[in-house]
């Protein structure tokens, strides 16, 4: 005999066993459902592309990360790395085939070598949805709408949108005389919430001097209500213009639509180097907000000009699936699917095999999801078996009952039997129970 | 301006636009459903594995195509290359966790390097199922079960699943005399159906002599029912033995499911050098055979030997879901969704976003898949865009409307419209033509 190869997977990488999987599944689901429901149809591109497709805007830090090799031929090439850059390259390949506004949701694996020491994962899934082709309030509403009934449709109905403009932060910038000191100042802004204030104004003092820093927490500071906060930072930045205008207009569809306790402004935000132009999104779960945003985004102004002079403007966001799920877990709201299997038929004697599959093919037929146990074990070890894979019922069928024309339908919650004379009279009454 | 990228995909990989995504998402959902109605659960594993594991039982063939390059840290990694080695490392390294008989199914992303003069991809989506932990014929018959059920599901019921055994074959090869020459055998006889009987034996006559390829060609020929075959086969082979018994406990079990006209006995079938030891399926569609089999697999003794010293066996198939479209494709029976969005809103005037997203949330609230139209284009663009995404209807308020507080609702087939005094009679009106 040779060799045994110990099993394992890679650091970083992950198998999802069955109870993980479903939930995941569930999740997924659940997404796919929200965004077909405003009208976002799905695409899919190829998880290998020329490195140069893939690099072509990124830094040097990207370029670590990424999963960059020979391949047979020659080629270089590498594992995506998000879908936002697939989508530019998609759009620019694709536009004579494809029609504008363009609405599309993308669930797909990603991969990046990063250090997994801060509990990050090499693989895993992004879903992102975005609308390519118009640059308009009720566009970038629409993100944040679908925000919203995502978050429901996950059970988390108290989720909290919050909402900037990077133009007016920059309209603000420039009024201040700091506009040289953006890149800096937005890096050190962006971790407002996670250092506190004193520190951020330490920070920024040291960048851009005392009253500049003053100047910035204030206009930074949140807490009033939407329409207040918006004024405030308006008269900050040098009065009415058209960045302010949008988030007005974002706020007013918000409000129309019920959602105005949900969407907070936050003029913190400014979602660090990120290539955003306009609007950006962050959202916040109420009962863990100290995981962060579990659903980001924003407006580009520009997506695809790496790979064509068409402008191409967009808005869009991301779900970090893994982020989100460990979110749901604890908060106790993750879809904990029971299993698929309804029934188990219980196998009692094999001779009856063929009657046991032709029952389960009965049940098939009825909508009900069921299995034979394929080997003639205890009885206890089977109805162990159904516990595990969330069966309500059994039914069963051995030599005795086979004798007197019988079948038995146990109900494994309270363990009761009841017995029935048919198998037909046995489906009846396992539909009238599970209905 | 910096010059552009052209954004292009590699060879052998695809990207799938709307229309062709939407598609396969239609033929994923209906084998999930599948699947889950028959007691399989979902697992994943990473795309991305150590080049030992994966290549641990593949010869050189198999290293030629593979996807394989060191990564940051050095490890010698190679993407998956099929669904089915990656379950044995999953058994073999989650055993204590997992319970058997274990039912999963995995549909996902493999990679081969392959030559793609053939018309074949780099990058397929494969469809697993598979039971392991018994070796019954309750098993096999649950794989044959689920692959008529899927056939059905896609549209496809009159799908013929060809079963032989290869310890039948092993069993006549010895008795013939032949059983050294088994793997050539084994090889020629695969090929029956693309080179035909005359070109069959004079192969097998090079090899074994004019005599045994014409008792090897008595033994293979198909045509009668599944029982005759069986009974023929079973005396060329040396009389009854457990392996011929597995076939009839089978055939008694898909009979009694009603499969008994879809499950043909066919002992050319031999899937060529594959691991399989025990019953091998393929599946063939009645209005297109010549594209070959859609789902095929078969029995393994011991899956997961390369990883553990546990013995598992298992039976399964695997659905190559390209070839499935276009087989489904060629013969007019590929679902075509004609799109989510049911209704667009138009936007006949910007001023009037807030009450067109209102109204869209409304929709949503009430089941109908729906999108506002994000920028006042001319309605003839809006129309055309509402074909583009399949939507039936369209819901619009300009200036006039809301002056005199009503609602329009376009029936886009036929150009129709009814005025609504209020949005709730629309969405009233909406329904009951919907329904």
């Amino acid at each position: 005999m040779s060799e045994i190869i110990q099993p394992r997977v890679l650091k970083g990488f992950r198998d999802f066993l069955p109870q993980a999987e479903m939930e995941r599944a569930a999740l997924v689901e659940a997404l796919t459902a929200t965004f077909r429901s405003s009208g976002f149809v799905p695409i899919d591109t190829p998880a290998l592309e020329y490195s140069e497709i893939l690099l072509g805007k990124a830094g040097g830090e990207t370029e670590k990360q990424i999963y960059r090799f020979a391949d047979n031929g020659g080629r270089d090439v590498a594992l995506r790395f998000d879908l936002t850059v697939p989508l530019a390259r998609f759009m620019a390949e694709h536009s004579s085939e494809l029609y504008l506004p363009f609405r599309r949701y993308h669930m797909a694996k990603v991969w990046r070598g990063e250090n997994t020491q801060r509990g990050r994962y090499r693989e895993f899934m992004q879903c992102d949805f975005d609308i390519v082709g118009v640059d308009t309030a009720s566009a970038d509403f629409d993100i944040v709408s679908t925000i919203a009934l995502a978050m429901r449709a996950l059970g988390v109905p108290g989720a909290a949108i919050h909402v900037n403009h990077r133009g007016v932060f920059n309209r603000f910038l420039e009024k201040a005389g700091i506009a040289d000191k953006s890149v800096e100042t937005l890096r050190v802004v962006d971790k407002l919430s996670k250092i506190g204030a004193a520190e951020t104004r330490t920070l920024l003092a040291e960048l851009v001097g005392g009253s500049a820093a003053d100047e910035i927490l204030e206009f930074i500071r949140g807490g009033e209500g939407f329409e207040a906060t918006l004024a405030r930072m308006t008269a900050i930045a040098g009065g009415p213009n058209p960045d302010s205008d949008r988030l007005a207009e974002l706020f007013e569809m918000a409000d129309a639509c019920g959602l105005g306790g949900s969407v907070r402004l936050a003029p913190s935000i400014t979602r660090g180097l990120d290539y955003y132009t306009g609007v950006v999104f962050e959202t916040f779960l109420a009962e863990i907000p100290e995981i962060g945003s579990v659903c980001s985004g924003g407006r580009y102004n520009d997506l695809a000009s790496l790979y064509t002079k068409q402008r191409l403007p967009g808005v869009g966001a991301a779900i970090g699936l893994d982020r989100l799920l460990a979110a749901l877990e604890a908060i106790g709201k993750s879809a904990k699917p029971a299993g698929y299997t309804k029934v188990l038929v219980v196998n009692a004697d094999p001779s009856l095999c063929a009657e046991y599959q032709a029952a389960a093919a009965s049940l098939r037929a009825a909508g009900v999801a069921c299995e034979v146990f394929p080997e003639a074990r205890k009885l206890g070890q089977q109805y162990a078996y159904a516990e595990i894979k969330g069966a309500r019922f059994a039914l069963v069928r051995g030599p005795e009952e086979k004798a007197r024309g019988a079948w038995l339908l146990r109900n494994l919650s309270d363990r009761s039997n009841a017995e029935y004379d048919s198998l037909e009279a046995a489906l009846a009454a396992l539909s009238a129970l599970e209905g």
